[in-house]
């Protein structure tokens, strides 16, 4: 990762106490996507995950979660000159979809994917900003497998390691840019 | 606009019949995104809103609306290298926000931004995928000059002109890649 974006990250990603509810640090990432510099860094720091050590791109879509992911995914998709692909929660993709459900703190999420978003035997590289249970990325990577894609690694803006979200998605590879 | 970029809009902008409901015919972007090339030729093109004629960057600040608008507007804000500003539901932001109510065939719809987003004077183009009745548009420039900013134009992939979105937004200049 840059010295630039390694910078922005810790400049730019603030804490907000209590929120969405009390007793929570809420890492708020909108500093960081307002300053056009830091976030074209980050954006570069991301894209790695999908390149091998010569810089050869090395999957064929860039995957994001709905709402915060999409922010990042799209650009990383387009930096490494791959398709977009969204995660969106239930009934809000038009065509034929695959779901995957998890459990929440209470209740649960529902995610799909389009069905034709990946082919088989594509490579796929999962975005979002905050890995937090694990729970979205584990259902991410179900979806891509659904497809008959494959998930080749993660890439996170931040991690928060003390909810473990790293042993929910097994041995997928992770690339987090900050670890908290 | 780009032949590229009209080209990838008539072949990547499909209908789908019947949704979200029997009779609406819903205009599918996400083979666009999922198009490399034509997904860059577009941002280019909503891109295009933000410069004069000679080229130069007139704005400040790129606002997008969740869910979709993120999508398109955090490339935009890349590709003209300002910042990028959320405009999100009522209660996802987390810190000191401005909010507008709109109202929508059944109820209504809020949304918010933060109050520091944007300093007085700032200049912002809007971007979305699509202008409908144009009540999230109206909002987002509300919101903006909630801040103390100025909308200077608005971008949109896409323009549903039989709903009249654009009497809504007053006389806000808007720049839609395609018209339906």
């Amino acid at each position: 990762m840059s010295e630039r974006a390694r910078e922005a990250l810790e400049r730019l990603v603030v804490d907000v106490p209590d929120f969405p509810e009390p007793g929570v640090v809420f890492k708020d990432i909108t500093p960081l996507l307002d300053d056009a510099e830091g976030f074209a860094a980050v954006v570069d720091a991301l894209a790695a995950a999908g390149r091998d050590g010569d810089g050869n791109v090395v999957v064929d879509k860039v995957v994001g979660m709905e709402a915060r992911g999409f922010i990042l995914a799209a650009p990383v998709a387009l930096a490494l000159g791959v398709g977009f692909v969204p995660v969106r929660k239930a009934g809000r993709l038009p065509r034929s979809t695959y779901a995957v459900s998890y459990a929440l703190e209470y209740g649960e999420e529902t995610l799909e994917i389009h069905q034709d978003a990946i082919a088989p035997g594509q490579r796929v590289l999962l975005i979002d900003d905050v890995l937090a249970t694990g729970g979205t990325a584990r259902a991410a990577v179900e979806l891509v497998e659904c497809c008959g894609g494959t998930a080749m690694a993660a890439a996170m803006l931040m991690e928060l390691s003390f909810l473990r979200g790293r042993d929910v998605i097994g041995d997928l590879p992770l690339a987090s840019l900050m670890v908290v």
